[in-house]
C-alpha cells in the first residue's frame, strides 16, 4: 500500500508520472525537488515547458522538429532532397546525422508497424511519405528503421508501399559494428555480415 | 559532442535536467513525452507544478509539508506531543508512518550534517528543535536520522545540544532487520546487534 501525500503533492506525483518510465518512487524524487526549486529556476521550468509546447511543431514535408514550417535540414540548399532516409523517431535523425556523411533529407515515421502492441500502418506516417516520393519524384528511399521484429515489419511495409514507383529502395547494412570482435557477435549478426559480405577490391 | 536541438527544445531538456539524477539522454526522452502529451495532460501537468508549489509550505512546528499552518500530523490531538522524532526529511517521515505504531510527533531536519559536503549545523532545522524541546517540554527525543556516518554525525551533534535540557535522548536500534539471517549481515550490524542484545523475560 503505497502511503498518500497531501492533496497537491499526491496530484503532482500523479502528473510527474506521465513521463515515460517513471515510477511512484521516482515521481516523488523529482516532485520534492520541484517543491524545493527556488522560483527563478521554477518559473523558467515551468516556462520552457510552456514555450516548448508553443514553440515547437512538425516540420510540414518530413516531421522532424521545427520551430517554422520547414524544420533545418529539409530547408537547407545544400541537402540532397532526392534521397530520403526514413527514421522511426527523432532521436534515430540524430543518431545519423551525428553519423556525419549523410546528406540527403529525412522522412520521420513517429514509431514502428507493431501488431504486438497493435500498432498498424495508419498509426504511422506511413502515406505522407508515398505522397512525397511521388510528388517529389524522390530518387532513393533509404530506410533506416530498427534492425529488430518492428523495425523490420515496418521496413518490409514500406518496401511494398513503394514498388511500384521509380524510386530505389535500399535499407541499412546489417553486419558487425566497427571494432567488433567475431567471438563476440551473436549468430544472427554474424550470419547477416557473412551474406553482405563486400567485394575487396585493389585498384 | 552532444547534438543540439532546436532552442526551445534544448532549453526544455536544460530545465528538466534541474531534477535529480536526471542525466541528458533522460531529460530527451522526458522533453519528447511532454512536447507529445496531449493538451489537457500538458495543461494538468503544469498546473500541478504551479499548484503544489503554491499550495504547499512547511508546517511552522516540525517542517513537515503542509496546507495549512500546522500539518495533519502536529494538528492532531491523538497524536503525543511530548515525544518527537527527529527526522532527516519527508520520506523517513512517511517510512515511520508506515511503520505504525509511533504515535508521537516529528521534526524534519531537511538533510544531515555533512562536513565532507560541507553541510554544517546551520544548514539543517537544528534550533529550531532545541527552541521546540525547551518551549514544549518535550519527555523524549527520539533521533532518527540515518544510520550512516552523516546520520551517525548529526545524531551525536544534535544530543549534544539537548544534552542539557531535561530531555530523554534515544536513538534507533541498530540490529538485525527483521527475517534477517546472521549469516548475510555485515561484521557492524551484527556486532552492534549483539552489544544491543535484549534480555528475555519469562514471566
Amino acid at each position: 500500500m503505497d502511503e498518500q501525500y497531501i492533496a497537491p503533492l499526491e496530484n503532482l506525483i500523479q502528473k510527474i508520472r506521465l513521463l515515460p518510465a517513471v515510477g511512484r518512487k521516482t515521481a516523488i524524487k523529482y516532485a520534492m525537488r520541484i517543491l524545493e526549486l527556488p522560483p527563478d529556476n521554477a518559473d523558467a521550468f515551468l516556462f520552457a515547458i510552456q514555450n516548448a509546447r508553443e514553440k515547437i511543431h512538425r516540420c510540414s514535408k518530413c516531421f522532424n522538429m521545427t520551430e517554422g514550417e520547414l524544420c533545418s535540414i529539409c530547408s537547407d540548399p545544400r541537402r540532397d532532397a532526392s534521397t530520403i532516409c526514413v527514421v522511426e523517431d527523432i532521436r534515430s535523425l540524430m543518431a545519423v546525422e551525428r553519423a556525419k556523411g549523410y546528406r540527403g533529407v529525412y522522412h520521420i515515421l513517429d514509431g514502428t508497424i507493431s501488431p504486438i502492441d497493435g500498432r498498424g500502418p495508419e498509426n504511422i506516417h506511413l502515406l505522407p511519405l508515398v505522397e512525397r516520393v511521388e510528388k517529389e519524384k524522390t530518387k532513393e528511399v533509404i530506410i533506416a528503421t530498427g534492425m529488430g521484429v518492428d523495425g523490420e515489419t515496418t521496413s518490409m511495409y514500406i518496401s511494398r508501399m513503394l514498388a511500384n514507383l521509380p524510386v530505389k529502395i535500399t535499407r541499412l547494412a546489417y553486419g558487425l559494428p566497427a571494432g567488433g570482435e567475431l567471438e563476440f557477435a551473436d549468430e544472427i549478426t554474424l550470419l547477416k555480415s557473412i551474406e553482405g559480405r563486400q567485394e575487396i577490391i585493389i585498384s
